[in-house]
């Protein structure tokens, strides 16, 4: 703020920002079907200089509230956890969110990067966030890849001591909203358990194999809790994005020193899981209020 | 009831049971990747008469819990919506529970029969259960195959007239649990809305390309649900099998009709579907108790 | 020109320049691998009306001296018969030709439509183009296609006599640039042929089972080449955009007509092929001048 | 035989009798496409104890007959070298004598257990028995697999010295059946063979690309028999199981030490080659006798 | 006779041998997988005459002794039932015998034609030939292709009534060899058949839905069997090419008079199936010499 | 020639010509796809010595003529750079000219070896040959095989220093025809480069990743083209085999000597690319005068 005040111009080259961010978590350690890094870069005339950055805004997805609020709060990069472009584009019109979105960007100047497997891979990243919500004996990823430095991989693997209920106690002030648990086979609410398994977003192939009491994620099919509940693992949910989204608060700050403070930092405000659970009794009288809504 | 008195005894031939399911919904109806007909049959010595049915147990899902109260209750015929065998199995022994399952129907001369897309097609069906929650003007089904019956297909495509808070609070009461809603950009609990897209289960891929107001099924993905919100469709999720399970408890008394009141017909009772949601707040006292839980 | 005077602004809204192309050639039309019809489609603000056209530019092919050129001619849409975006897009940098491409409509407001095989198959498109140097008896498409209109299709097939010869001195004249030659086993350029198949661009697949004396197209391998001149057709070669790009020059009165005079339209002036062909003579003095070049 | 007169009860836990089995012939051995190891096993109520084995019928192929003979003598395990469960289930009913041989082990609570390549590959096991009708100089594995034991491995290669008439004799005493001959171009009765390429059941395949003089299997194809005759190579065929079942008269005692005289074990009576050859003149009395036949 | 008395030279040109042959079986009427029609033709100079054939040899396989043989007799034409190229060359070397077979033709000036698949579905073919050893009631194709001639199609179904011990005896004088067999479960020599199912060659995927009390073929698996020997099928095998080899017998007067007695047709001497039975008792003594084998 | 005067009769065994040929490129060496070697062996009777070779006819395309040319030269030995059989055959007939020639060396009892990718790898084959147009200061194959010797490899990749209008005219002399040049977007005939790809043949696939100013390969297609343009690097196309022929004439000396002088050796007068220029003026007055073609 005071250098603000002082008059020294807060910004960053594009290349500068884009440095940071592989520095924290390198995007040639993303999953190889993924679609990661620098997705859009602004057009330059011949000649012109590299695009610069003073306004970043923080978003688990790109989706158009998201992305109205970009062009509101003047944002020359955006950091989109989910890839906006996944399948690939053989065009680029105003007939499709995901289109619109990219136009949008090209429009608008708005630099475009998206890390997703990279973060959850990278220690201190998106796996790591959620595992907080344990007290933690031993971690160790899922999958130890080789030629990848100790502590990086996909998901993780936490030694601990809990009765589930607490646990879900926990998780629900951790993530902010409500929770949903398929116990295993035998379980209930005063069980102690020793293991988790934890896999942000939708983990079920990534822990199929995975010998654990318990297992935090954020999405599941039906008949993969089936399977899950009969080998002895209880499941909890968090909704996809509920199990990723809390970690941009915490890389906001990060981010900033990164940056030195060059740039203005946001977390969005539009950004939210799709799903609210609704109670059954509390539907009753006005379904349009958040009043209404489980968290 | 009568004959029961009269010291009838009250029985059926195996093969007439299925002959009476097959009149209610053909299996040479349902998907051909699915896996559905009289899956178990019990072992005859060479000479004996066929199979006879006296009990039978009806469940949406063939869990152990559900197995065990079958042997408890005398089943003779268990039939469970879902195929358990579906995976095909290279051998049979104690180290799966799906294999488990399978050893126990032969183990003790139990039979196995499962409708599964069958059901979900026939009028009357599933599909048709769960359109029930709506004020219907029109229905039929989304999509209309070459050579069925008028009214059977895949899903159901519904116009009605609802404000969308009303809707999930019917539903609610429907299915008698807690419901979750994604709702399209610009929708709120007061818009209301006119087509409605139905399907039990899991029905991302078949409502894909329908276009309705809002979407009514068991379970979708994150990423799927951010396609139907930018396309102006708001989605309720049920649970996978709360959008199924249901139809049971009206389906019994129908089964006793067609078999003549020649057997016992039972719903089990440890059947559920294996998600439940726990609030933020709720969880805190004691997780182990039912009070907990968000229905 | 008299409206313009009068101070009647020109301009058409995009969406009547898409319908009056699609009148001419429907993209419906095109084949199935192919990426046609509308490619990119200016951002437009919430609430903000549909794109305007004053200025159109036709080009075969959308290199980046016919993208610059797109830019100083302050081009509202362009035309080019290639699409650019083949492979589709998994980012857009400023790192790849195609790409940068992209980003310059995007943020220069330019729509881009590619017609390419819808352009190849219509009555009056770039295959009959290519045929008019031929003396005409009979002319068909190669493939009449189901549901087509009479004389739409792949590739052209004419009756006519030609010695060889006079036919290649033609052919230079239509297409203002010399000509290659593989002649049949037998031939010499007094042979007359009867028969001509035509396709513009790579013919080769589209040919190979063609019965014919003689056949034009863009370019064709080795190997193909010596497969056609064992079974006694001749082949004409234009290099490929020699084979297509001359049809611009006849499409932009026709298309001032169907736009009423609406637009200016551009036929582009840098965008040609990228082969030239130096006679061994001709390149001993200096290379670098458009002398040395054979046309 | 003391024991039991001692009134000492012979059993055997299921667990011990296949650790013993694995002992001889680790299933991990058998080829990728296999299905061998514990098939099935009996169903055991919760709680209840290990399945036990006082009686083991072991037969080259699990027919009904065979299943019938193994439910009259009482058998708990049965070894059945191929594995009757092949083709992985999706049901089993009384419609398909696979699916009824499963359903008799489940309902009788016999368990199953398969070998098959396991015991192709072992040193001692179905490859060297049919080798003993040579006078052996060298032998070795065809494939030598990395990581086996030496002289473990798919099929012998045996080098030897014999006239091919008096190999077929011995060969038609060692399998005490008739043997089919496809005689190389050049060789007959008398020429004296070197080197012989074995493999039981059906070698064709493994056998392709062996350099040998003459070739011991069980079943070939007509143009894979020329193919050998025309590269010198004479084959002799003993019908499928022929080359495989007389290892179980082998294998019975060596199991009895195995399981220190624990169990009964039966070799199957009623298990045979499918294939009889009736000679021509011999057929002409009354081809339902067993005289007709050719051994 | 008369003709070649009298001097006038017989022969005729190749194009009239293959019409004859194409109006007997069209080869567009076999299989897809099939290779047949003129394989081979000679080489003619530039402005040479048509190739003229005077000797035809008919076989069943073109083996390298039968190669011998045709080129002893002089022939011009070989008529292979099997087709010597199946797999396509890449070359035409002395180091494989097809390759070779090939390479003696050309040299040799000997064209070859394969009839295959065409002679087994035409009516008076293949098939037709191995069903007369019944007493035939009704016959039919096992699968009538659409747009066939009535009668012609893969293999024969036939209503008939033989005791089983009949049929053999009266099968081994009708191809003159031993037969095979494996009785279904509960068959013996005087169960009476009434439906029989015909495939000449190699039949169990073509009759492996056929529902018969009998089946004739030339080859088949272990496993094929056991499955037939279970459902109630009993299975006569006459070695792969004994179950064809007989029609040339009844061919080569056919021919002689479609060619209106202008070619010398023989049967090949050197033909034969690769495999002969030797009993186990006749080899004891010399097993080089023909009075072991068992026809 | 004097050795002939003394009437020593000049011949070689064809497995010591082609042991010399391996010598010089083993064909192990070629690529998986390619098929190379021995393609055709002339056949000989049982006990015939081996084919022995007086005159070898050197050709880049065995193509009709040029197969006329050898029969009149009577070649014993064909080698054909590229391979005549490449679509693996499934019959020899007069309908195909690959047929023909194929029957053509059988009848004429002339053997043909294809070296192909062989000799474009090898150090001093095709792709060094054409390498040597440049001032060379390093060279490199594009792609080193891992195993292979140094310098061996697919291409060559060569530092240099050059204008391009300079480099041109050489090449022209080189490969003594015209040249196609696609300038890349900045470069002109005085551009001096300094690195320089080379492919013989069609180069597109292999050089795609190559960073080079310049590349020179036979034919490419026009989308190659421009995504080289706009990558900064110029290509000249030569056609196909005239990017190849030249090494004909270089190595009929070399052969000579590996062959001791045992043989006659030609260059084909026949063998040409199949494809002229003709320049836009010259075509106007005789269009069958050797005189308008360009080279």
């Amino acid at each position: 703020m005071l250098r603000s005040l002082t008059g020294i111009r807060k910004m960053s080259k594009l290349s500068k920002v884009i440095k940071e961010l592989e520095a924290f978590a390198p995007t040639a350690f993303a999953e190889k079907w993924d679609n990661v890094g620098l997705l859009i870069e602004p057009y330059r005339k011949e000649g012109a200089e590299e695009h610069t950055v003073k306004t970043i805004l923080l978003t688990n997805d790109l989706t158009e509230p998201v992305m109205k609020e970009a062009i509101e709060k003047q944002a020359e990069l955006i950091i989109s956890y989910h890839p906006p472009i996944f399948k690939p584009l053989t065009r680029i019109t105003q007939n499709h969110w995901k289109e619109r979105v990219v136009a949008a960007c090209l429009a608008n100047s708005i630099a475009l990067y998206s890390p997703h497997t990279a973060w959850d891979k990278v220690v201190g990243g998106v796996n790591d966030w959620l595992a907080k919500v344990l007290d933690i004996k031993t971690i160790k990823p899922l999958v130890q890849e080789v030629g990848a430095l100790p502590g990086n991989g996909s998901g993780r693997f936490v030694e601990t001591s809990f009765p589930i209920g607490e646990l879900i106690h926990r998780l629900q002030e951790h993530i902010q909203t409500c929770v949903h648990v398929a116990y295993a086979v035998g379980h209930t609410g005063n069980t102690v358990i020793h293991t988790v398994g934890i896999c942000a977003g939708s983990g079920a192939s990534l822990l199929r194999d995975v010998q654990a009491d318990l297992i935090i994620t954020g999405e599941m099919s039906h008949h993969e809790l089936l399977d899950f509940q009969h080998r002895g693992t209880t499941v909890l949910l968090c909704n996809h994005s509920n199990s990723e989204r809390g970690f941009l608060r915490e890389f906001q700050p990060k981010l900033n020193v990164m940056l030195d403070g060059s740039c203005r930092i946001f977390v969005s405000e539009k950004d939210k899981d799709p799903l609210v659970t609704l109670t059954r009794t509390s539907a009753a009288g006005d379904a349009s209020t958040a009043a209404q809504q489980t968290n």
